[in-house]
């Protein structure tokens, strides 16, 4: 995995302080306000801070849900603004700005809402890793907050289904909103790990055929990979979990049944990592007995082959002597019968070997 | 394992959208509605859609127990009717059409009956591995569906023994029904161990003789077999217990007994597996092994031929050099001698070898 | 372990038939019937199924305790003639007939009576396996049924001890004679643990002498049994604790401070058992070693012999070309300096591997 | 890790005895004692013991927050002193000059306080392993004691903190200030991390090229580091729960979301160890199979030159003999004959290898 | 470890008969009475069993502490007189005699006492390995009793604190007596353990100079050691904590900080233990990596010797041969061009070697 993130960066600020210490600085924010409702949908673009103070007075839950989604969090000043409005605790916006690869989903329950904040994952084929960001969501009654890094607005699919008032989410209240949109996270979840699965698959087939060392790397690499999504998405499961378990006002209880599906298809997921990981272990051992194949197939021709010549070739050595006295060169029949000789000891030996199944 | 699934199938789509995500799309579904009591046995088979909805009327609970067995998934529409008829939550209907390999076994309790749904796993000695599919059940008071995507009724059994009312089954009501078809999946499980059982012990008893690579593809495949059994039996051991724990009107205290034994068969299973696990990890060290001590014997052979033959080659070369002044090669004792210190020179490797009880 | 069990027997009759699935169908049931108090002793033996009849209604468990032990499980008609009698549970009868090498301990409260099974193990040092045998108990105030398979009666020795009223057993209840005979059970995993201690130790003394490869299949096969008495003993430790848990009426409180000593005996068998497995892992690991040292030992007498002798092998080679003008060859010096030269780089070559510890 | 502890310095002395059983002796107690609130901040140095009993007296938790802080371990005599004034324990005075390496975090909760001890960890790149000091800290109602070996002050930042009057410390009560410094060893755990993921990944990029057996002791030690920094960071994790979960006087319920921030920190800590761990494991893997591949390459050269020469050497030598009758010899072709089957041969061979694979 | 015991000599004698199993039987029972109070010390030593009766009636709890010590096991005569003057239970006097190396230690409570048994562990350094023995402990109100097998008392160090006043311990009761007796039991672990780490510190910087087979049997023997002491220090912490948490009357509430600080010091314990399990499988790894190490720095030796030479003796045994026409031979040049050939091919080699940086 590449380095995103540099923890230095906040080193001896006070807690609390807003820094973001992620590498996606480039972005600039974009915050979007959906309004939406059985009957209406409204989409607000605000490229301008100032504007956002504008708006912002005007979320009135009475009217339906109000869905705020800021993608992009290189101003902290911006964070700061919404944590006035919406009474956000200053750990909430830290926890927001810093996209530590190990900070772990996380659900904290405040007074008059909840904060979630999950991993977004993707495989990155070209560079052989995993693609990850930050997700945060804030619940509170009628209104759903959520932060996004990417460049890419990964809520896109969710905004166009309450566009086009596409199954049931236009009749639903906000907690389902955020079940939404956690599913969609946990979604990519599988097509992630589809992908994963097809180039562990492409691996398995080649382990024998190109026995190259960087296969050793290429499950080193993948493994990290996968250890690092199951990271992810264990701490997930107790956070759904823990919202099942809890008693809250903010999810309704008739929404409970959609957490518990997602509850089931994160076990699903964890599934099919621990299934990776199995194979991946299987695939390094295979690799590793193939390799102490091959060492034995080099040596047993080695040794077939030197077995076989050297006691021929110390024949040849005794008869290539210079005595003056060796009776056996002045024998017309001394040659041929070297030869007969070191004909035997060969079929002699591949008998041997035969019987030994080296051959 | 083949790959039977795919999940980019369902992306994108909102959740409870009703898709069969599964490979068996040949098998035309197949209904059949079997009502039974102590006196009576009644049985229809329906292979036309709109049939469905003359018959579903007539089902009466006080007239016995009724079973409705959905065999082939292909077509979404009888489950969206059958899920009009008896209520279904979309997320139950969901649950039933996606057969994800990794979709554990899941326990789901409605207010008017529960959900249940289970892996019925073969073992495939041909392709040398485990065909499974997804079975689900829906129990309600008086009432059991069941779905199934197989091309051959895995049910048979539990018909035929209500038609000819062998054992208890005929005086019991819709959740005996459910824990004997539960119970015929787990006998399935032993029967499948037990041909793994048997493709083990082949190994168990080759392993020495036959030393090809492919012994090590094989234990990997046999252990992906076996891990993907244990997560399908780990969960089912749960959900039973689940159904023991919980109170409910659906199952009757007087079947619990039986819920029971099934929770202790399902242990047996897992025990089973869990034996079969440390085998094959053994059995991987005694090949591994037995490459390591083939390497060995290898070697030694190697070893013991250089050995005796380098040094005498050596002496058979000294005395191959053409100079002019090299006493030996005049006396005639010269050759003699030579070929005695020879002699002297394997027998003393050999008692060498012999000590170190290479030989 | 020797396949002593096939579940395919049973496959596809309803559960809760009675069919004796072991292996030792030789045996000819015997039927003990011992009832004693502290002041009398009383045994009958029943060899024909129509006496059982007769004396059943006898058992008046005011008159003291009552053991019935049945010894040969081949008839099943014995056992339903029995299950009427006492009043047990279909499923109750077919765990008693069922003795699958997997069928783990276990431990059923009925309303008049508990059923707990166990195996009783043996080490055979010849065949280098573990022998067992399902024992099953029913408790009932005042009353004892055992069931075992075996061909020799493993609880005489407890028989022996109410025969001649040895320790307090004469003076305690039913329940105190279920702790005796699952005493006798757990002393005897002692037993077959130190028979299996000796043999480790053998092993462990013998490791590095005899290197032959069968070592590795003796603890492959130590390490089975091991584990298969480890899968026998945990669930016991469950029975007998949930046994000190549950407040029942068949066993009395003052028998519990033995039940606890049981408990605490398992736990050390456990523990043994635990340390053996380390053992066996350890020896493994030893093993490996001895056999890599061994092939660094043989590659080292390899590498000495081929290095000293091949370069002194081309130096012969060099004088032995046929070369007209070879001036070295007409030198009377030549021949001399050629040994000198050989002697001084053999040495050379000796202090090298001396340096670098080879020799 | 260097061994910096010596247990036997305490052993046969009784429970509770006051012995300073680290090694930084050579340290001079500086206690310095800072009082502030909202408005003001005041800084005391004591240098000389009998000044403590004089400024005791004065500390009066009214007008703010106190904090003494003791800068060196090495005369037992002022913790006594201490312990008077503040009413500690012998116990809790002896863990604080205890500090083993194995003593784990704890908490320790009295009538009137409560006792944390923590590690303070630092990587030191030259000695290439961890530094550690043991920090205890006494909290009662408006007064925090922090206890160090250290010879430089670890508290300076906050301190500085402090006197600027930066983020929300002096408007907080003394529990806050705890967290304050819990929050800065925990930060001080993310950088000595950040240095060994450095090293860790400096290790892997190297692994391939300088083969040398010094990587696997780098590993090794790592490992170990990676390990004490686990023990050392686990049970912290179960301390601030615990204090988080009890009910306490000493910890505002304001403070209790800063306490919760904390253990979020601490579990990404382990996650990141954990992480490391599994790195190590995989890069000894590695490093273990480029050993092997390594081994198969100069195995693979070996066996080739051998294979190609060992049969033309044969054939050379064969001519070399001396025969009288040699056919060959004689005629004019054979000399070029010859060297057109060595060629032949020695391409056959390159073939052969080509296919295999080899080269 | 030896084996200092056997569970056969027991077998087959009823529960609770009293037979020590231990080994050390030369050892005459030594009995001392010690009652002590915040003004008085008092020692009897009684030799002679008889005048066991004659004290015992004469402890009076109300005159301060009474401690009876048991040194030597091998009469049980004494301990059945014990028990029937303190009423202990049968049970109890059994496990005190059976001192099974894999008896766990053990918390018993009784309605008027309590029950304790621990190992005390010493490491012998000439026999490389652990010494242990049984030390048990019954806690009454104002009466301590102690058991122990050894041939030397090793409470000595308690008794004397006692005698010369030292500490609190004359001003506490009985639990306080069992606090400190605990406390010196598991000092001696902390001792025993560095004597290890001592011994596991030459092992590692002796790891890659003496490369003989023996460390690895070293170390196997080490971990068993280690493995030994988990075993019994484990359970201790359980007993230790079950102390903590039951509410008793036998120990004080004033005593359970310091019980709680022995809780803390066995968690020491444990984790060096853990420390050093995995410092030995590090050491392993180490060891075994250097004979892979060894291996292939053996093998590229032979390797570059081999691969130098075989080339240059087929160059010298071609011009061997004796063919009439070899034009090459009668060249004045062929000579020298044979050596500048065979030297440029060695130079070529050589470099090779040293770019694939085996030289």
């Amino acid at each position: 995995m590449n380095r995103t993130y540099s923890y230095k960066k906040k080193i001896n600020s006070p807690p609390g302080s807003l820094v973001y210490t992620g590498t996606k600085t480039s972005k600039k924010p974009e915050i979007t306000l959906i309004s939406y409702s059985n009957r209406h949908y409204e989409e607000k673009k605000i490229n301008d801070q100032s504007k956002l103070e504008e708006i912002l007075p005007n979320i009135d839950t009475n009217k339906g849900v109000f869905w705020l989604n800021v993608d992009g969090l290189s101003e902290p000043l911006i964070l700061e603004k919404l944590g006035t409005a919406f009474n956000l605790h200053p750990l909430t916006l830290e926890d927001i700005l810093n996209p530590h690869p190990n900070q772990r989903p996380k659900y904290e329950v405040y007074d008059d809402g909840l904060f979630i904040t999950v991993k977004h994952i993707d495989w990155n084929q070209e560079q052989y890793n995993l693609i990850y960001e930050q997700l945060s969501f804030v619940l509170k009654p009628g209104i759903l907050l959520s932060f996004q890094e990417s460049e890419e607005n990964v809520f896109l699919p969710i905004q166009n289904r309450i566009k086009t008032a596409k199954g049931r989410i236009r009749t639903m209240d906000s907690s389902y909103l955020l079940y939404a949109l956690l599913d969609s996270v946990v979604d990519r979840y599988f097509i992630t790990l589809e992908n994963i699965g097809d180039v562990i698959e492409t691996l398995e087939s080649n382990i024998s055929e190109k026995n190259n060392p960087k296969i050793m790397r290429e499950i080193h690499r993948l493994k990290s990979s996968i250890t690092f999504m199951r990271k992810s998405t264990w701490p997930l499961r107790d956070v759904v979990n823990t919202i099942l378990r809890s008693e809250n006002d903010y999810i309704d209880q008739s929404i409970y049944i959609y957490f518990r599906d997602l509850s089931d298809h994160i076990h699903q997921v964890i599934d099919t990592i621990d299934n990776y990981r199995e194979l991946l272990t299987g695939l390094m051992d295979l690799y590793l007995t193939s390799i102490g194949n091959k060492t034995n197939e080099i040596m047993k021709v080695l040794t077939i082959i030197s077995t076989i010549f050297i006691p021929l070739t110390f024949i040849a050595g005794v008869y290539g002597m210079n005595f003056k006295f060796m009776p056996e060169l002045n024998s017309p029949w001394g040659y041929p019968i070297v030869w007969v000789i070191m004909i035997l000891i060969s079929i002699g030996l591949v008998i041997y070997f035969r019987r030994k199944k080296w051959i």
